[in-house]
């Protein structure tokens, strides 16, 4: 027999499909396709240009302000971030309620982030307008955090995602302590089953040693999680 | 043997796939169904509050107003549509060009759009805010030439499919002519096809004798295309 797809010769017992399931999947594919190509239409068109790289020629529209803590023992300031309310409370419910109440930042136009760097309020304010960003897992920790602050679901999700992609040995506990700290369920879970994994080295290791001097309450977790594994392995068996 | 995707008995003449394609093209499919999930996600992300029904609660953060036309004969004008311009300028090119520069649009922040009606530039201004819009017929012909004019390519595509799915023998003939008169080529396309197809009753169609009056060129390029049909298949032949 011969393989539609790959065009190989196959033996009876290699079988997958009949003819007409094999159409049926490839329409399915080409449908699925087309789909992904009219979203991505969709995307490029709903992007707003960023207010972060203005062009020089263009009046600003903007009407507010965000300021990023100056680098520590610096005396010179960062420069402002422009931005539009109108997107920052599309993106974020506390921009909303901060901007559409009468707070000191909607009546002067000024939002001040003191608790982030310029760069990291710089990759957070382009996100808001494109839903794009590098990350590194430097940043990805920083915008999860801003996004955690000012509910940017989106962008918390995407940023999780990039750190459960990153997760080893090496870096389980401290993404374990992170994750917990800043309510990052997938990536806590992610975390854990790795620690799980590989229980015999756990109480070795360095992170582990300051972890249980800062928060023992997390290592207890970690315990807790480990006991339940085994009782239903002992279950099981 | 069994096909493995619908459980079903079938002959060896009619195998589609080996087990390796099979499976392979069941990862594809789940593969393409994530991305399709990942980028309504970020659709929805993107998406701006539509200034079209403001929350009576909310301030307002627009920038600019646009003038539908009033209803002909009557004296009572159309309510303004608030909007910003940055959204207007991020949309559409002609936008942009009005409000960077110093044009009448730009000083007095009053855009008037006088040849449509306050629904239809309605439905304009929250399209472009939202991507998203009912379409009946009239609705996708009155967008597709505003989305034209302003140069809104998404929604112009948008519009144009909207048509070519609603084609039909009665209404060939004046949506080739409107699809010339607007510039839209599939639309164009898809018209031209379904009349060359019909070519035996099109002579004798009211729209046709019409055509001729208002538009004979456009009839001859009707024929032109019969014509190089006819060519081409007595060349095959």
């Amino acid at each position: 027999m011969w393989c539609h797809s790959c065009r190989e010769e196959y033996e009876e017992e290699d079988a997958g499909t009949c003819k007409e399931c094999y159409e049926e999947a490839s329409e399915t594919e080409e449908e699925l396709k087309r789909e992904i190509e009219d979203l991505k239409a969709k995307v490029a068109f709903l992007r707003l240009c960023s207010p972060v790289d203005p062009s020089p020629s263009s009046p600003t529209t903007t009407d507010v302000v965000l300021h990023a803590a100056s680098p520590a023992g610096e005396c010179t300031s960062v420069p402002p971030i422009p931005a539009h309310r109108a997107v920052l409370m599309s993106r974020s419910p506390v921009f909303k309620a901060m901007l559409e109440n009468e707070m000191e930042e909607s009546r002067s136009g000024m939002i001040k982030i003191t608790d982030v760097t310029y760069n990291v309020l710089r990759s957070f304010v382009h996100y808001l307008y494109t839903a794009e960003v590098l990350l590194d897992e430097q940043m990805a920790c920083d915008l999860l955090i801003l996004a955690e602050k000012y509910q940017v679901k989106h962008l918390k999700a995407f940023c999780e995602k990039f750190m459960i992609s990153k997760i080893n040995n090496d870096n389980a506990i401290v993404s374990f302590a992170f994750a917990h700290r800043h309510n990052a369920q997938h990536l806590l879970e992610a975390a854990l089953s790795l620690l799980l994994d590989n229980m015999s080295t756990l109480t070795a290791r360095e992170e582990y040693k300051e972890l249980v001097e800062k928060d023992p309450r997390l290592v207890v977790e970690i315990f807790e999680a480990y006991l339940r594994r085994q009782v239903n392995i002992a279950l099981k068996d």
